[in-house]
């Protein structure tokens, strides 16, 4: 069986039902779910619709968004990942996706802090409902609002600093980290740990003309994506190969049709490597 | 007196001569001269005018660009770099800016390393012409196609690799490296290596709309200016503060409404540390 999962998102103007009926067609074999896919409808539902179509609950995204100028805003941030955990728990979903956060001119060392607190309020709820969080760490252009967390190397001291426990460790996500040349180290030391829960796949264009959403198929960028996948596999992660692509390009097409070039892409790929 | 100086980018519609007329108006005391705004020059004529102006030509952008598919690419990234030290030789311009250059799709550790031979073929030309060369660690987003080297980290240890010679230094740009966690401590090591050379700012806005024109005035972003200025500070450095800003949006403003409002935006910075 192939490792190819895709993110709700990367197929975006598609519902949950339409994920279902016709990732399998395509050989998809893993669903990573985005909270405003799940949203109207029952998670016991959706369970059992992704389930009996063959698909297999990788991931629940996201929570995280920590960083906040107030006590209040906080602690309104661990509220709202508190009911991602119960969300991702009634969906059937082993892990949650953590896109840390980030305040425009808040110090970042204080958004650290801020990310450090938030996540050891909410792990207990995720411990005990048997749930992993993975914090992914975000390219440097988003430390502005979107992530304090910009490399595997911070991520790692985060979780160090919290006494490395269960349930914690990284989601690596091949866009956000490639040009970073500790990647490699950090993945050995991150495999080393048992902390690496999961890996996104797309490419990075040249030029990119959105700093959001003009993401990549693999192959159409400079990514050396499957340098990073034998670096991966040589830890001990079997998981899934989430490909999660955000492109307004992509987006305008006919889904299905697009759905087909992922599915292509993954298997130049990874072809000799199921 | 001021530290201000402008990059001729900065007031891109504006011909050196403009900018010779203009900037002293506004108490600006340096120029970093653009090697298209010099183009049509004659180097020595441009630096009396600059100097009657009263502007002190702090800098010339840029060389670099060294990687390459190749060996024959190589080769002429080194002769244009030693064209770009003639003229700056020739203009009395005592620093040339390296962007270091990336090739897409080629593996970063190669470039890396065309990087290293290119300084290390034309460094004996910039210390014969006693011309400061200083690599610029570019954001990680640019390390597609325009620096494989996107830290102060990375800059110091491939300084370090060649034998920290003479004449081979840093140029900090806020923009590039104000997300780094490890900034403070680089730039700690780097003025105790005496090879920090120049400083140049600007801000990062929320949203940035594009990758390349989109950066803001001091102030207009999220980046700690000042603090990293008080870091530049406490080293041994003291040369001007640079802004360097590529904007569509300024560009399209009345040049003059644009330079006071930057003179305005430095004075409000630094105006307790002149």
């Amino acid at each position: 069986m192939n490792r190819l999962c895709l993110h709700t998102m990367t197929t975006k103007p598609w519902s949950l039902e339409d994920c279902a009926r016709h990732y399998p067609k395509a050989g998809v074999t893993g669903i990573t779910v985005w909270r405003q896919h799940l949203n109207g409808h029952d998670p016991k539902k959706a369970q059992t619709m992704l389930q009996d179509a063959g698909l297999e609950i990788v991931s629940y995204c996201r929570g995280g968004f920590f960083p906040a100028k107030t006590a209040t805003g906080l602690q309104e941030a661990i509220d709202d990942n508190l009911r991602v955990i119960e969300e991702a728990h009634a969906l059937g979903a082993p892990l949650i996706v953590l896109v840390c956060g980030a305040v425009p001119g808040q110090d970042l060392a204080t958004s650290r802090q801020q990310i450090a607190d938030g996540i050891d309020a909410i792990l207990p709820s995720a411990q005990q409902a048997n749930i992993k969080l993975a914090i992914e760490p975000l390219h440097p252009m988003y430390a502005d609002d979107r992530s304090a967390i910009s490399t595997m190397q911070q991520a790692n001291q985060l979780i160090d600093s919290l006494g490395s426990p269960s349930h914690l460790g990284i989601a690596l996500d091949v866009y956000h980290v490639w040009w970073d040349d500790a990647l490699e180290s950090q993945i050995i030391l991150t495999g080393n740990k048992d902390r690496l829960f999961a890996f996104h796949i797309c490419d990075w264009k040249t030029p990119t003309t959105d700093l959001l959403n003009d993401r990549g198929l693999m192959g159409e960028g400079c990514i050396p994506i499957r340098q990073i996948s034998d670096w991966v596999d040589a830890t001990s992660f079997t998981g899934h190969r989430e490909v999660e692509i955000f492109s307004h390009r992509y987006w305008a097409e006919d889904q299905n049709v697009y759905l087909n070039q992922i599915a292509a892409s993954y298997h130049k790929l990874y072809d000799n490597s199921l």
